[in-house]
């Protein structure tokens, strides 16, 4: 049997409710790695494929969004991932890439598992199946509380909230909660940040954590 | 705890080769039994719902249809029936109708798991995770070789073969194949019957079952 090819670069992931600061701090960091002559690639869940994205559309837009139960989220979710990875995360990690992605599969443990109430063991399986052996080398949730996440989204500029930003400050409480469960029970992997500090001081804690695993 | 709900009606399911005759068969079965004073509904999958029909085509059309990884297929199939099964077919079950559907949970242990290799394992876990409790109290498998169903499928009107229909010979043979080894191993519930006989004859042998199905 050939040997199991190791994956050269680091998969990074960002998670956090919406309004987190992820998509922020995602691009600070990639300029950093940048700077430090790493060869860099952000993308973002779901999509970053051309076939993800075609799901991305169907989940965050529906117009009948009220109507897709919590498995067909989960399932949408898993497809669009199962998509990244293997199409490019997966190929990027071979050639010593840095991926930093925006959601990976805690999102779904949180949001579809402790938020929408899924059993953990089908979501975990699921999870499994669509990454495959493609796992973060390090996880970074960027904290907030509920009512600060409301506001930012309340802020920003796109005219129309999505589906998952028309939730309640109850969803939001889940998700939270759910991260800093998962977190405390994966400390390994798993770094929380308060998302309420500058984005100068987030940056900077990050990349305390992040030196230490593309070390 | 509230005893749980037993559906009054029956769900049906159609499966085969492309070019099986399914389609044509669901149609007969829903006019003899429509005349026979049964509330019938026929559905199709991947679709049946709107969020279905969105992923129908995302599966079927993609113009990067050879990209799609042969996880991402199972898990938009399973996505489209948790959704027809949770806002179609269960509440029609409830209802007493008769429900026809044109491929099941059996399509993606066939085309997902013994055609693409898929592992058995996580192809039935998710099946199961996909459906609930929704299961068919019969199958009928249109049984045709792959040289007819191939025939069948080039002498069809529509111009462009879709992605499943430009799969060669040994790929048709494999899900034949698939669909004999399922039937044999769930006899209670799949019924083969020989997509080669004329329409009559083939609409008289499903009415054999059928009956015994919903008396």
């Amino acid at each position: 049997m050939p040997a199991k090819e190791t994956p050269l670069g680091k998969l990074i992931s960002f998670e956090g409710a919406e309004g987190s600061g992820k998509s922020t701090q995602i691009a600070r960091l990639a300029k950093r790695l940048a700077k430090h002559k790493h060869d860099v690639l952000s993308v973002r869940e779901p999509g970053g494929t051309e076939i993800g994205e075609q799901v991305r559309n169907i989940i965050v837009h529906n117009s009948s969004g009220d109507e897709m139960c919590a498995e067909t989220e989960l399932l949408l979710f898993a497809a669009a991932r199962a998509q990244l990875v293997r199409e490019v995360i997966a190929p990027a990690l071979l050639k010593g890439t840095i991926v930093l992605s925006d959601r990976f599969m805690d999102s779904s443990t949180v949001y579809q598992g402790i938020a929408r109430n899924l059993a953990a063991d089908p979501v975990s399986m699921i999870n499994t199946f669509a990454v495959g052996e493609v796992m973060p080398a390090l996880t970074v949730v960027l904290d907030v509380p509920p009512s600060v996440s409301k506001k930012r989204i309340r802020q920003r500029a796109s005219d129309v909230p999505d589906r998952m930003e028309r939730e309640n400050i109850d969803f939001f409480t889940k998700v939270r909660n759910g991260y800093l469960l998962l977190a405390k029970s994966l400390p390994d992997r798993i770094v929380v940040i308060k998302g309420t500090l500058s984005e100068l001081e987030i940056e900077r804690e990050i990349w305390k954590v992040v030196k230490k695993t593309i070390a």
